[in-house]
């Protein structure tokens, strides 16, 4: 199959050359399946996810990298049994988001684009920012008006222009929609190159484990970029004959807002009532996320699955991990919480090789992690 | 020569196997000389500082560790020429610290140590909380009263006590040295283990390289840990005959608060007068520095040399830095800034290799960079 821009919901495809980030009626694109690569077609000189440059989707003689990838997968004792976690803030802006970011944009600036538009509260609009600024291209960050200034920060510091929109989170994706007509929608949720830059840490965890994939992997998951992003990479892999088979995805999400968890545990392929109230995994609060029924088919036809965390739970999975000296922000330790509940139902069992997705630094997230220590900032 | 703690201005000794922080009228101590290790010691399937295990002063079967170290060597090109970048904040904790603590740590651990006492008010408070937590030790961390909630709630996560100490920054450390005879004084500042965990950087630049020194080292300068450990390190492979001669080292320090470069450029073996005011290199603001003569010897002996830094400069390359896509501590911007101005003088030439270290993420210092962008938080 050529290489193309697919919409997976009407099978519709359209040139990989012309720069698109959605398809008619705003449709989600994927891209056609590549065939993945072999353990020879590692780049063993290069000390970053470039190293599997092969993989990608088209040749790029000049990537915008900052040695993102190549984390850490540390084994640890958690619940009572062997846990490996995939540290993967050791990054350039302490986020997996870097791992999109560098491809995307990699890409995207091969194609002719010089002015990128994000929207972002957080880990990704920090990682476009950083990234456009390491490629030398303008970037535009919309976020929330309710976005504290802390978190702007680091995008400002990388020159990005940062707007402020009233309203929800939902309002700020709406206002970045209705500009995209104007600049080019670099957007972390919706562009597949994004998918393809996150996909890598698939490779990555077949590399340290000896080139095997894990029995499991259990992800943090919002709009579902590293849920997709497995089974991209896994997928490729199974299809180059490097693996006998995908390991299975399980999504940690908030009770508060887990959408895609209440879709997969009501047996439902499309969106059910759920709630919609703060969280403290702020990085996986996505009311409405834009791949709803792909994530969910991840998650069924890996085997996986998801699970649903109290606000309790996730607080007291991030204090457990700080106090194991692990610091990462609430939204990561979810893979933790989950963990012990996937332990307690039988769905996962102790011998098996499974790995913890964290996410993101702690240091993101100081003043949630202040408040579940009683601390007044 | 047996392997023993040396007061490297009396010559004196004291045997390793009984745990102490310093010599007879707190004469701070170095270990007796490593014969370092060659290539083939290196243990390539252990992906952190940990590979270099053999360099260390005794081995190490259970070294509390979480990825620390490998982290990359990024060529850039800065004020004209090419450099290379060694991204110390891809680290547990967010800075080179952790290299340090790790070691020291793990090394304590195996001679009894259960309970340390650490004083500071940033990277080596945290680091030392994160690694006392991950290997099972309690720790205590006395830090400035003045020092901003938000920088300790990364200790207190990790299970640490805090406690305020009124007054500067030297009175904190009073405070600590009078509490040693209590709880074992496991400083940063202090002990000797904590210098051949920042050592193992001299080896993975080297790895890095291919197996060859870089021509220069710049290295922001507080208490002259990152000096001391290079001069370690580079000093052991040039006595394993793994490299023809060190780099030379350059130690760069805010004038605000720069004793060592005072002393180095007044080519004195001593402390001369210089100013104490406040600056916005944070991590590099120690009045005192207990191992002065020491980092002038590494800075000569290597024929390096120390740049001091305007305000001004250090928080202009703290935003050139981010506006190319790395985003650090102001404190450790000043490497950059340092390069330009070897640049300038001709010191350095832009044909050598060399490395900037860039120590810890700006994601520390979210408020100095507030300032600097004009952001009110």
């Amino acid at each position: 199959m050529t290489l193309a821009y697919l919409d997976p919901r009407s099978g519709e495809t359209f040139p990989i050359d012309t720069p698109r980030w959605c398809g008619p009626g705003q449709a989600p694109l994927l891209l056609t399946p590549l065939p993945g690569i072999t353990r020879d077609q590692i780049d063993p000189a290069t000390r970053s996810l470039w190293r599997y440059r092969a993989a990608l989707p088209m040749g790029v003689p000049s990537p915008i990298t900052m040695g993102e990838g190549c984390t850490p997968l540390v084994t640890r004792r958690l619940h009572g049994a062997d846990v490996r976690l995939k540290c993967e803030w050791f990054m350039p802006t302490g986020s997996f988001k870097d791992r999109g970011a560098s491809v995307m944009l990699s890409l995207l600036r091969q194609q002719g684009i010089t002015d990128v538009l994000e929207d972002s509260s957080g880990n990704g609009g920090a990682a476009v920012a950083a990234y456009a600024a390491a490629g030398g291209l303008r970037a535009t960050i919309m976020a929330p008006a309710s976005t504290s200034p802390a978190k702007t920060v680091q995008m400002r510091a990388h020159g990005a222009a940062v707007e402020l929109i009233p309203g929800t989170r939902q309002d700020t994706a709406d206002a970045a929609v209705a500009r995209s007509s104007q600049v080019f929608y670099a957007s972390h949720n919706w562009h597949p190159f994004f998918l393809h830059g996150t996909k890598t840490l698939a490779y990555e965890l077949w590399e340290d484990l000896g080139f095997r994939a894990p029995d499991n992997v259990i992800v943090p998951c919002g709009a579902g970029s590293n849920v997709l992003g497995c089974e991209i990479g896994f997928s490729e892999l199974l299809r180059a004959g490097e693996i006998d088979a995908p390991p299975r995805i399980f999504a940690a999400q908030p009770a508060n807002c887990g959408p895609i968890a209440a879709a997969f545990l009501a047996g439902s392929e499309h969106p059910v009532p759920s709630p919609v109230r703060p969280t403290i995994a702020e990085g996986t609060a996505i009311a409405a996320p834009i791949r709803l029924s792909e994530v969910l088919g991840a998650l069924r036809e890996t085997g996986g699955g998801a699970v649903m965390l109290t606000e309790e739970e996730i607080g007291t999975a991030t204090l457990d991990l700080a106090r194991s000296g692990i610091y990462v922000e609430p939204t990561s330790a979810q893979a933790a919480a989950a963990f012990g509940k996937l332990l307690a139902s039988g769905a996962i069992t102790p011998e098996q090789t499974t790995v913890l997705v964290l996410t993101g630094t702690g240091l993101k997230a100081t003043p949630r992690i202040a408040e579940l220590l009683g601390i007044t900032l």
